[in-house]
């Protein structure tokens, strides 16, 4: 089976935050792949499973860690695919640490990185889906009734003091 | 003439960052387009050049912004397509703040974040190929041919003692 | 109907904090509007929001949002309308994004930014009286004896020790 | 002589970052004054500044102050008038501790608060120009051409490649 | 009555942590009153305390305040006392924006500044003490002394492991 | 002979900053002392020097240090004298290093924490003078009569735009 | 007896933390001793306990603080084994207080830092087996063995979504 | 040839820091290699350096990279030696993201992190020498002999006024 995204994280407790870029795939009909591959734990499965990631049929990968999060900037090490990267809220410095270790890569070697925690998670599969749909009219325009649906929501609740 | 990155940026003095993004983009050989569109001081050009950037035929956009950076994220709040944020350096907080305003979308709105400055407007010229290069074979080629070049050049050059 | 103060915010779910501006517009004998308006999901909405604004009566603009805030930012750049910013409190950094993403506006484009959360909220709706009462001495005097009242409610409970 | 602005700063050492928004004001054709008022070295001046503030025709007071920058909340301490601070960008940490000193205050006591440095001082100029125009319609079509003037500057150099 | 400490808090909220000042004057034997001064709701109680403290027999001032914490700096404007400041823990940002408007004072007005929170309120009533044994022989026994107990108190529970 | 003020500096390049504290204890006609005592390459001279400072007549000691400061907590941990920390800026992180490391003491050791720099260093030394005059009317008399003069300073050059 | 790692910490309630380096250590069959030897209140026992380290046969120290963390920093200042620092968690800033304490050494006198928490205790234990390890191939060995089995638990759980 | 100790770094232009690792290790005559190996540029090479540098003799490993700094971090995945990781100062943030970045690692893989800069590179070699001494008790000697040096330095220049 052949799927377009590949949601990598470096611990199962990251699932929490990446179930939303799942979340966000499924609910834009984008199929994917979800495994844990942890950067400092399983570095050469790291390595074989960036290096595979295009001749395996992946077109981008979603990469989730916190702390000293690396997991992103290396998978982008050894893939030409585009790489997203979410950081994952650390336990002391809340994700200030995951972002900036996943954010300021040097130049040569690009990862996109979304916001910490779920929001960030969920606009990981929303740009990954967006970055499909450059080449997939279909998709393109599901990614717009999502975001007129999203917008009509807002639209249609106006005053903050009633409660649904 | 149809180009398929848009480089945008909130004033001309954010040029010299973002002409590494030109740059790459001229090394791999991606079309491009170059405007000053502020989102503070030109927003209804903003919201045109967004809105109609997907019929124009771009494919990705590439906005730099400094402070309180709000051009990628107004951006990508017209557009379906992927959007790129390269903080730019600022003069009092040396960048944290446009990091911040840029990265820290709430999810339904995504912007892919680069590090701060040349290095990040380097690497969002490199994802914008990247994400091109996801249905242009001969594009991912000419990114993998970069990345092999860029690699030969460390291994050429082992010890850093030595000044060529 | 005609009110002269606007309160927007991002989402409901910044409500709990905004409703101190409107808690403390009541207080002060003010007239306000609230509504949610997303810079994010409803751009268009926003920016029709703030460019007439003016024409319908609007004095000052109160807006609160979290993480990447763009709201006051950018309904600042549709109007020339005082717009009074609040950093609502973000979930992973605690509303130093919120912060700096609102205060960091470049020179040309103002933002009058208050603290985050709570007291800022309150604030945003003490401030807008205050902006109001430069132009109404009966407001001027309700401000001022809001503040004699509170004064007097410290002095009156000297003593940390007793609990009333 | 009745002017409807006060500048007041810490140090002389501030007049090169608050001289922008006094030329803001002479742009934008609003009288103002000028004066060193230091919060700790001279607290009486600045409470008998402030206090008598209002009945000596002032309308809004802009107060710079850098480091631990107590002048603008002291100031809004002593008078109903709207006080706006800015963080002049100090010497170890660049302003983030004028920035919060300034923009943190406590619910009841309120400081708009503008960006740190040069385009702090600018835009507490124009904010405090927002402010008189809500009572003041030649002022209001004053701040509204100086907005479309800086609008057009933009819109007439849209490439950041042309050195004018 | 005559004391040599005045513990002074910007809110009946700060209490809790001040508190912890106020015992250890108690264990030290030292005098001392405590009262609610607000640097910015009642700031002319502020400047009387702080003038007349001297002339009323105090010779050290503790202070605590967060946020935006005037109260040391302004009370330090106003006598020639050697003020201590406690930053107390704020709500948002955990009392580092009350650390930075208390220690960062321009030269010319000095305020001592202890730790963020308990640990500072507590050590501030140490360092009251410490000066005032700087003239009484007999406290610099009593600091000795506790100081003599703290180590001992750690000396004899050197395994952490024994729960006792 | 017998000083009362103990100024003690990590390192020789910390000198152009503390001098600031010798210089504002000059101008207060206090004496002091002199020495470079680095908590880590000189341990043992920093307890010495800590132990003996009360029997050899010390009253006060300031201690300046950068990065990881130590030198203010430990010479605080080996005598009853009050200890002023002065965190002089670091090289990478501006001081902000220095001031967390002297600032943040455990409950029962206390250092009165200044600013960062030069600020600090100066109040460093006013705040030994403040010290000193609690028990020290002439004394006294000198650190108002500084006060007194800087006010003037402030007060004879309102106006900021005149250079003189 | 005599055992190679010696782990220290400021007070006993850092041992929840510090927990993790002996539980490492048991792990590898490491031995240790543990004890609370606090740098602020017990000076000279931390001083004695550093200068007998190497002939009472220590080989590698493990030192825990929060806050203002000097215990590391001081204890390398005794001694010429390696000296490894934890920082605890702070009560108010998380721990980026303590990181900096000890992370930040001068040039001279060296502390090998680790992560902020229960990671940095668990990653003190292994960094201190794998010191002894550079002269102990068995413990090398087990290192080794420590790690394929982390390795391996990750790959054969390689799906985030089964729960165990 | 076997060396004990091997120095990487991510870049030629991190030499000029790294260079004070090998000066210090030249001092205490500890032989070294030196090699540019980019983490992201040329991962292939960093894993191939880490995993066989336990078998090619070295016994440890000295990493310098800035901002997001995954060198350290990804050599200690691929090694049981004791890795050092040194922080480079990086253009926009000055090394807190590196900082950050290596020392923030995940429990089961550890690094010993030094200070920012210079004053780290340089204790990364001393560190390195100190954990050879653990089993040569010549170089322990050396090590020893050079803190006594550096120890006299200080002492023998005991007046910071005095300049040589």
């Amino acid at each position: 089976m052949t799927v377009p995204v590949g949601i990598i994280m470096g611990s199962k407790s990251d699932w929490p935050t990446m179930k939303h870029a799942a979340d966000m795939l499924d609910l834009l009909g984008v199929d994917y792949e979800v495994k844990v591959v942890s950067a400092h734990r399983t570095p050469d499965l790291l390595f074989d499973y960036a290096k595979t990631a295009h001749e395996r049929g992946l077109k981008v990968i979603i990469a989730g860690a916190g702390g000293a999060a690396h997991l992103p900037g290396m998978a982008a090490s050894q893939t030409s695919l585009p790489v997203l990267g979410v950081p994952v809220k650390s336990r002391a410095l809340n994700g200030i640490d995951s972002l900036l270790s996943i954010a300021q890569m040097p130049g040569g070697v690009a990862v996109g990185t979304l916001a910490i925690g779920d929001a960030g998670a969920k606009n990981a599969g929303l740009l990954a889906a967006q970055i499909l749909a450059t080449s997939d009219a279909d998709l393109m325009k599901r990614v717009d009734e999502f975001r007129e649906t999203q917008k009509n929501t807002v639209l249609s609740q106006p005053d903050p003091r009633i409660i649904e």
